[in-house]
């Protein structure tokens, strides 16, 4: 892969002077073009070997593009916020927005590289990361980014050239660390699990750029001139939000009898027979929450159900058993500015919970398939897209130690339509209604699609789907804690 | 202070059952003006004695009143991340923005108190917290939030009491735990501590309300009804920006002789004496951030200056010497509309460095002082109290380690008139100058007399302004490198 990177690449003086002011000029065009437009973000990941210039070009880009459009990221170790939640927690994090440049200096590759190079991962470990980049990189670039991925490269002996000549100049000397060195012994090793690295994530949507490293001019007229082209392609193109393959439409099945029309919705539950589990229930959860063993996982609930199903006074009930300082209600609206101009599950891993956290989504990342769907705020590919995304999502966090459980509370058409009058007669009930709940209902049946469709193809052994019958709330109520007790039962004693 | 708290209050269900309707909707009614004028937060601190009911009055609130609009926070011991910093980091963090209610569970209240009763902290350290505290509530409340602080007290035997209640009834016994029987033990020092610190914070913008524990039904209407006129009362009153008495003018000397006006701003330094120092100070600098001893300490540097003073050149000569890892250069621009409903300061807060950290503002705080005032962006009483938001604000950063400098980059009229023209000739500066560099220049004299305010009102001894004479881009860049060495050395060695 590194061949044509060690054939000796230069630019005189004279040609570098020539190309810069016209070059430089074009960036700044194609970066103000990309703020006005702002539809897509540029993700730059800067790579490679000691000494191969990877700081000077960081510097050359932010003195040749307006800085102030562009965040840079230095990654250093993970704190312990970090290091409680998957590891590519940190970087969602750092994403740039729409319409601006993000450039990491080392990124996740260099977790998945050095991770291997120390022998702290095996080779199995290292595939997994690769294969968690390469999910995360089809995400972002059919959301629309530009990912442009450079690998600084030198040889061997070129790099010894490098440090040697740097540290024998009193005035550069300072730039060659213990560290750098460190590297330089284990070169060899760099250079091959970071071309099986390379190779891998070597895509179509996310190439790999590998730059000549020896040659001042050379490396920053081939960066600047990659991230332009880059810029210039994208602008004005349609964003691609899925294969080019047209997916095949979801199909309802012919006899029309969906999961949701198995449920038995009128299960009872007496208000006695409910006070006594419930106490017992919240009991149960309290120390489950507290057993020292939990502090190596974390909770994810996300809540979702036909309007008025009784979704908050379920999260009340659970809540009232835990420590607040353990727990946060997420209750998720329409997005944002700020999280619109991020890749759509952005506004959901900025609350995934740390070890020992438990985080409640009052509705969650499903609304992408459901109200989002059913609506028409995503299209099709981008929906039919998500339940790949989302099982991606929960899978990293199982992968982190997470107990994540979703519940579906149904309810009658017939009992919504009391509980919607209910609202309407009780003063301080009146805020739970709205002409949209009234709108929702005479799309009932494009819902009961969706949730069916939903269940189908996120529903997994490891993150399951509940469906909650929940005509009566205190049915519903115990169903969920039931779960929740059960669920954490079993995986805190695996 | 506690004396009402003990007397005895309770509701009976029937007058509860009468009264809540009507409140619960009013309590809606006046969360979605709130919502609606969305020019200010509600901010509820949580505290008091264990047993005295304040996890059921959270949930209440939330039950009450729509949750989607309230962030509740718990705060349990700080993170790395959060101790890194100053101690008020974490709160400013979370606050709510304007509309919206936040819930702080635990707060720099229980910090201080908790930090004195377990005797970490001696008498001194808790007042200066207490002060922290109190130039914190005032910048919020002068910035028109609600701040409500509600301490549920119960007496000695009325704590132990609830506890052994809860304990004996196997549904609830999950309840009590170890801590809190830990608490019960120091009850008279929580007493005696909490006292003063709630005496000495009880302000009139921001009072402690004391309220019974023993009966829910007390506790939730007067919590509730608390919460509801704050809201009412605040509702379509103009907000309060500074003290009742109008602040005197500033005004400028009689003679207009102004501290700008003693820069010799035309100093020289030729292009080799320039990069023979430019190698020796970077090389300074970088061996500097990298002493050991740095760790205990932070970097911040704010850049202000004329356009086209040579800010954005300067601060690339002190990164070039910067691990990449370290450091972060924060663009400032215009509010975002996220920040703009935060007190002014909460973009700044969100930027400060940890430990052994760098952060380089290229324009700061001080825009409040300079643009937002010469523009009228700002109210004369809302960039006069920022005088001494600021020294507060720095005061925080340097208690915590940092070491922070400022610099004002100066150049003459005419120096800056050339600089104009030269920009507009080459192509790829041109994106440096802007209508507005024009319309600012106009301003010249305004300018000119908030910079020396500015100066004469926050530079301090230990954190005093680098007047920089710029028009020798040369001579500047080495001032300030200089300046930064000489600073970092001198606080590494105290």
């Amino acid at each position: 892969m590194f061949e044509s990177a060690e054939i000796g690449h230069s630019i005189d003086k004279d040609t570098f002077r020539k190309m810069m002011p016209a070059l430089r000029e074009a960036l700044l065009d194609a970066q103000y073009d990309l703020k006005e437009q702002a539809n897509f973000p540029v993700l730059i990941l800067i790579h490679g070997f000691d000494g191969a210039g990877r700081g000077e070009t960081m510097n050359l880009i932010n003195e040749w593009l307006d800085p102030r459009l562009i965040d840079t990221v230095a990654f250093a170790s993970p704190n312990d916020e970090a290091r409680a939640r998957p590891w590519m927690w940190r970087y969602w994090r750092e994403l740039p927005a729409n319409g601006r440049i993000g450039m990491f200096f080392g990124s996740y590759y260099s977790d998945a590289l050095f991770e291997r190079v120390f022998s702290r991962s095996d080779r199995d470990a290292f595939d997994r990361q690769i294969f968690d980049i390469l999910r995360f990189e089809r995400m972002l670039t059919l959301d629309g980014a530009v990912v442009l991925k450079f690998w600084f490269h030198l040889s061997r002996d070129k790099q010894k050239q490098r440090l040697k000549q740097l540290e024998q100049d009193p005035a550069t000397s300072w730039r060659v660390t213990k560290t750098d060195w460190e590297h330089y012994e284990r070169y060899d090793k760099i250079r091959k699990y970071g071309e099986h690295m390379l190779r891998l994530t070597n895509t179509a949507h996310a190439p790999w750029i590998i730059i000549d490293g020896e040659d001042a001019n050379y490396r920053g007229l081939t960066v600047a001139n990659t991230i332009l082209e880059a810029i210039r392609n994208r602008i004005g193109q349609a964003v691609l939000t899925t294969d080019r393959v047209e997916a095949p439409p979801l199909l309802a099945p012919i006899d029309n009898k969906l999961v949701l029309d198995t449920l038995q919705l009128d299960q009872k539950l007496d208000k006695d027979g409910y006070q006594k589990k419930l106490d017992q229930l919240q009991g149960r959860l309290n120390k489950l929450t507290r057993d020292p063993r939990f502090a190596r996982h974390s909770l994810v609930l996300a809540f979702e159900g036909n309007d008025a199903a009784g979704k908050g006074g379920s999260i009340r009930r659970i809540t009232q058993a835990l420590d607040a300082r353990r727990y946060r209600v997420v209750p998720v609206a329409a997005p944002t500015q700020e999280e619109k101009a991020q890749p759509w599950l952005w506004r959901f891993w900025r609350n995934v919970p740390g070890k020992g956290g438990i985080t409640i989504f009052d509705r969650s990342w499903y609304g992408r398939v459901l109200v989002e769907r059913v609506e028409g705020f995503a299209s099709e590919a981008d929906w039919m897209r998500a339940y790949y995304e989302i099982n991606d999502f929960e899978h990293q966090l199982t992968e982190n130690g997470a107990i994540v459980l979703k519940f579906w509370l149904a309810i009658s058409k017939e009992e919504q339509l009391e509980r919607f009058k209910g609202r309407e007669d009780t003063g301080f009930k009146r805020f739970k209604i709205t002409d949209e709940d009234w709108r929702n209902r005479d799309k009932w049946d494009l819902y009961r699609q969706a949730v069916s469709d939903m269940v189908d193809r996120t529903s997994t052994s490891k993150v399951p789907w509940t469906l909650v019958e929940a005509n009566n709330k205190y049915f519903a109520r115990i169903k969920i804690l039931t779960t929740i007790c059960d669920a954490l039962e079993a995986r805190l004693s695996e």
